[in-house]
């Protein structure tokens, strides 16, 4: 399956760009972290308000970088939730160009459900499991 | 005079947001760079290619916060020259919330027409100076 | 009095570099904003810990670029109070090349005494106008 | 092999620390670049003046995030280079509590040799394979 179902369209600041002249490798992360964001916001899941109640921290992410994205180049952050773990969320994203289609770079994240309010991991809410569940026909 | 004739609508990331919970006071700054660099391509100054081309540099740049800005809120920033010296620009800029209008943050900019291939400021081109002109309505 | 009796080594990251291959003008904010944390530090009116206990919100910013900052450079970043009034503290910054002492940038920045667990401003707090008046020889 | 001969005092700004009053994921991919940027000036092979003379580009980048990074905390980031292709680099960091010395953050970058002159990646110089080599034992 290599379908995404959330698309983020990036929106690249001149800020974004390095000493290189191309976006700087550490902002695809900052992108994936807002695409992801509104990924969970899309679902419903966080309200864009409270910050204690993001409800997922970051245990890794990676990304691979195939063509340097300039300033001015239209691009879109596909996001995908792959697998629910007990705990655990695995997510996809890619990088494309908007007209081309071209795939620019490649990431994952793996997060873990967190109550930031008594500051510990927990099981995926029933409401996460059933929203991601059904938005990307999950198992 | 009032008015802007040009806004640039702002992407709030969550990675803007700092540690008080708002938009941090340097990412105003990065807004501002990012408008300006948007109202030079708007009018055919720059086409967001060559960097050795961007044709200004900074000199001063102010803020004056009123109102902080949350993750989630909708706001437009406002851009215009409002002075053309002999080799300096004035700007000035507004953050306005999208829906009541209300002002958030109020800034302004000099900047120095300057030739990044010689690495020297020089006389705005008459090009510039007619462009920007002709948006404004200035003189 | 154009003495300042606290400096702030700047570490410039490569990732502070823009694509005009200088220091980025936010980034001249994050550094001031970093120095006027290590002030505070420094006089012991902050511990480094609690975010709702910073006890200051920044009114207003500016600065005046007066060399481009390279990577690689060695400068240091001076800040002082030059003034207290009743809710307000107002700074100065100097950004010094370390070996020859000329000034790269000078910076400015109203701040104002706040709460942030009410999120309203308040009067300075007596020990913070002690030991501020005493460290800068005010009053 | 677990040591590292290389480490990276990481000076954490307010800055780097977002809504979740950590340092932010991001931000471990800008410590990660300004150790490796570090990494070839210490070892002579870039003089921190010639972006295009950097002689690198990113291919790959991840990071596993062990205990969140506080404000105010002494982490020192160790560096190394663990394999050389033939265009290739590999990389490892390791992001160390400096009093416990608990590992927080371990991570690996694939870097490619590269031409910013010409734009295009090419063999490692000798100078470097045996610069590179000899810092670190390496075959």
């Amino acid at each position: 399956m290599s379908e995404y179902r959330f698309y983020y369209p990036l929106e690249i600041r001149y800020g974004d760009i390095d000493a290189q002249r191309h976006v700087n490798n550490a902002r695809y992360f900052t992108f994936m972290e807002q695409a992801r964001v509104r990924y969970f916001e899309h679902l419903g899941l966080w309200d864009g308000r409270d910050f204690d109640d993001v409800g997922i921290i970051l245990l890794e992410a990676s990304c691979t970088f195939k063509a340097p994205i300039q300033y001015g180049q239209q691009v879109r952050l596909g996001a995908r939730v792959v697998r629910l773990g007990n705990k655990s969320i695995e997510m996809e994203y890619r990088f494309e160009e908007q007209t081309s289609g071209s795939i620019l770079a490649e990431g994952r994240a793996i997060l873990v459900s967190y109550d930031y309010h008594r500051n510990r991991s927990r099981r995926i809410p029933d409401a996460w499991r059933e929203a991601i569940s059904e938005f990307e026909g999950l198992g």
